[in-house]
């Protein structure tokens, strides 16, 4: 792969794919020190830089009218290749392991493509693929370990140069290693001064376990962030990885979803777990070298379920202290239950669960304790209303 | 006010504000037969509109360096006031009621502005911030009935124009009707072809009951869309809307709610429950003049709490089929909730909470009922669950 490789993968792109904004986002900026932008992948068409790496290896083929292409994904991959089969013109047939949830397969068939449903896990689903397509005659589209793929992706990093010359660093969610591999060589070729850093999942860091080296396999991968939980990078993306990329930092499972929270919070953007780990780096504050930076993080996909969304705020209410969970011990007659919601009421905290629990075997038998999850408006006000509790007389657990 | 008055206000905001992005939703061209883009003012600058008259009127007085400007609004107002008292470098006092949740109160602050937390109800705060400017010798800036205010609205109207010379439709969230006003003011003056609705909340719709004459208050208004829940109009925004605006819609909350997870998983877009209103009248279908059209929905802000989110997606993922409530009738003895488990599981059914009721009147001294609520994949999913667990003898409440 060349420089010009990615300029004629841009030009291939131009007029089917988006050229996403790039957005400045002040209150990042401030926590950051520097100035962050953010690179909205998020809204690309399919939801994700997928479709980029796809459609330039897609329209490169000598394809007839009968012809298909073949892949196994259960992400943003099989939306990718669908719809820029589609694009195309030819058919896609897409395996997809049994488990996929249905508004992924909803998604990928909506694009136009034929979905198989096939094997418990990826690997038994992308063995299928790969037979089918040989007995076809079709062509099998990888996720990333291809130079027109890397190309494609590479864009990404042509449009940043575009849109701010000024940049210094750029922050690339990896996985598998097409994006990161793409937007570091673009930008190193243009711009050596420039600062590439992958991000990874601290449960599936294969990348950084392989940097500076050939790749090296996980047995086990654990992250929320299913877009880059790959168990071993590519050849090809290693290489260009080792060549072009400054480093690989890695990010907790709770560094990402906080980050998706406030991303929602302030900047009104809906990523995927994936999508966030280049700002969560940012954010954690664990990478002083990142501060004071004129910083992009790439958004790289928002195709995130709204079930998991409410998981994520879910615990994020709790941990940024807008839940107050009480375990109030009361005596166990006729208007407690009264007494302790005059003070949650007096003191603005709203209830959202209550539960009795009569049989623990700390309280005497005239006991009981009531279970209380309330609304707070943070730390402060879940504290003031734990005093009121406190000072009313009440045992708190 | 002229139209020269809106051309005047868009070069004050130029450089203050954002020329918000107007994008094309292809899933949502695909529901309503036509095109439909959303104007993202949930992206502008404080995460929304009210930022635009607010600058434009503060830039029109004649201050000298001790000024102070005063508002009231628990809401985008406050935040709009204080971003451009801020930009043009005077003082602003913004009284909140003591009901205001807390990042509302931080995120005006963050932008340099007094709060003063005064009064039980938005009336009496409103009350004691117009004393407080008469005493200062300060300006009040009114939430919308000026016609600064509204001519800085009308800006959305000439950027809609400008992006997409082919609109047919315009559909504008309306409350005090300061945006309608303005928005519907600037289209029909340069096109008069262009139609523009206001949307209302059905449990707050002051402005449908005064359209065509001079307006009317409502005693009780009820709605989640805090954004246009607004007892009584202007008479000058009603002025305006009864010689421009083409008719007013109204939508439900519930409405309004499954709008806001359409935007989510759909166009990635977070907005406020008045922002979705716009949109919610083109998804609820019940407007069939509307279908096939090149429509635009203002997205008019973005200012959602998490937690309120949180509590939209509960409530869609249950009447979407994404949760399925079960009550089960078990025997009382071990071993029954490993059966009832095990048919869970094979259906790939996730339990996310379970609960024992053995003082049902409608039991047996042996029975109990076992409440489980589970997610699957949509409706057809829970109804394979339920068939299973029937099918396995189990009698379901």
């Amino acid at each position: 792969m060349e420089l010009k490789d990615i300029y004629e993968a841009q030009k291939r792109l131009d007029g089917t794919v988006h050229h996403t904004p790039l957005e400045l986002s002040e209150t990042f900026s401030r926590i950051s020190g520097g100035k962050v932008y953010l690179k909205c992948e998020n809204l690309q068409k399919t939801g994700s830089f997928k479709v980029r790496g796809a459609f330039n290896m897609i329209s490169k083929l000598d394809l007839d009218d009968n012809a298909k292409v073949f892949s196994c994904s259960a992400g943003n991959h099989a939306q990718g290749v669908a719809y820029a089969a589609a694009r195309r013109g030819v058919k896609a047939v897409i395996y997809m392991p049994l488990s996929t949830p249905i508004a992924k397969i909803a998604a990928t068939e909506g694009y136009g493509a034929e979905v198989v449903l096939c094997g418990d896990v990826f690997d038994d689903a992308q063995a299928a693929a790969k037979a089918a397509c040989d007995e076809q005659h079709g062509v099998f589209i990888p996720p990333f370990d291809h130079e027109d793929i890397i190309a494609g992706q590479g864009t990404v990093g042509l449009e940043i140069l575009n849109d701010m010359p000024d940049v210094q660093t750029i922050l690339v969610p990896a996985g598998g290693g097409g994006l990161l591999a793409g937007v570091a060589y673009a930008v190193k070729s243009l711009r050596p001064d420039v600062e590439v850093y992958g991000v990874q999942a601290s449960g599936a860091a294969a990348i950084a376990k392989s940097f500076g080296h050939s790749p090296v396999g996980l047995d086990n991968i654990f992250t929320i962030a299913d877009g880059i939980a790959v168990k071993r990078p590519g050849n090809i993306t290693m290489k260009y990885i080792n060549d072009c990329a400054d480093g690989i930092l890695t990010v907790t499972d709770d560094e990402i979803a906080s980050t998706i929270i406030s991303l929602i919070e302030r900047a009104k953007e809906i990523v995927e777990p994936a999508g966030a780990a280049g700002l969560a780096a940012v954010l954690c504050e664990r990478y002083p070298f990142l501060r004071g930076k004129k910083t992009v993080c790439l958004l790289s996909g928002g195709n995130i379920d709204v079930s998991f969304i409410h998981k994520i705020i879910e615990r994020g209410l709790v941990s940024r202290g807008r839940q107050v969970r009480l375990s109030v011990i009361l005596s166990d007659k006729p208007g407690s239950l009264e007494a302790v919601s005059r003070i949650l009421a007096i003191h603005g905290a709203n209830v959202i669960a209550i539960q009795y629990d009569r049989v623990n075997a700390e309280l005497s038998l005239n006991e009981t304790i009531l279970h209380i999850t309330c609304e707070v408006s943070g730390v402060e006000h879940g504290k003031r209303v734990i005093d009121a509790l406190k000072k009313a007389g009440y045992k708190l657990q």
